[in-house]
């Protein structure tokens, strides 16, 4: 379960802008906030099941946006890369002249 | 009009994959092939203004992608910042000591 919503959450973070804002909403209460369903399906005034659903669904959509995109996918590649860069520069560069280095390279992961 | 059409193949790029085969098909013969409207207009027998609708509706759809995902712009900031790193690693870093370094440089870069 922590897994999943560990997925969850980077999910929605990459494609939250491609769903609409009722999606983005429950989503964000129940993944970020963590928020139950029913304290959700209280403050819009709908069913607990209608929450339920909406959030299935949209948990879908962002699985296939992940399967035609791999956005998700590719940030982890690239970070387990940095992970490898950054330990062989260090090896390589002395301490005194990597911090420009280790600069770019920090701007560069963040983009993600 | 060359930097619309580049702009339009890189955007193709990153987002074909959320268009139908419809659309990937007119905009594939389009951009990258080269064909006129009234060439596939002719190869898919529908009219020449047909073609032509349904082309303009994907480039917005692929602008409105790049707007909320920003795919293309991540694309050439790091782009230029690999530049920055690139020089920055030749001027500190002897030369048989960086293959390794700039493997896997490489292989980040290649994810794009």
């Amino acid at each position: 379960m922590l897994e999943k919503t560990t997925r969850m959450n980077y999910l929605f973070d990459f494609y939250q802008d491609l769903l609409t804002p009722k999606q983005q909403n429950y989503m964000s209460l129940y993944y970020l906030d963590d928020f139950s369903l029913g304290e959700i399906a209280e403050q819009f005034e709908v069913s607990r099941q209608a929450v339920y659903d909406n959030i299935k669904r949209t948990e879908a959509m962002l699985e296939e946006y992940e399967d035609k995109l791999h956005l998700y996918e590719k940030f982890l590649m690239r970070q387990k890369m940095f992970k490898k860069l950054s330990s062989l520069l260090e090896k390589h560069i002395k301490k005194e002249e990597s911090k420009e280095i280790f600069d770019v390279l920090k701007e560069i992961q963040e983009l993600d």
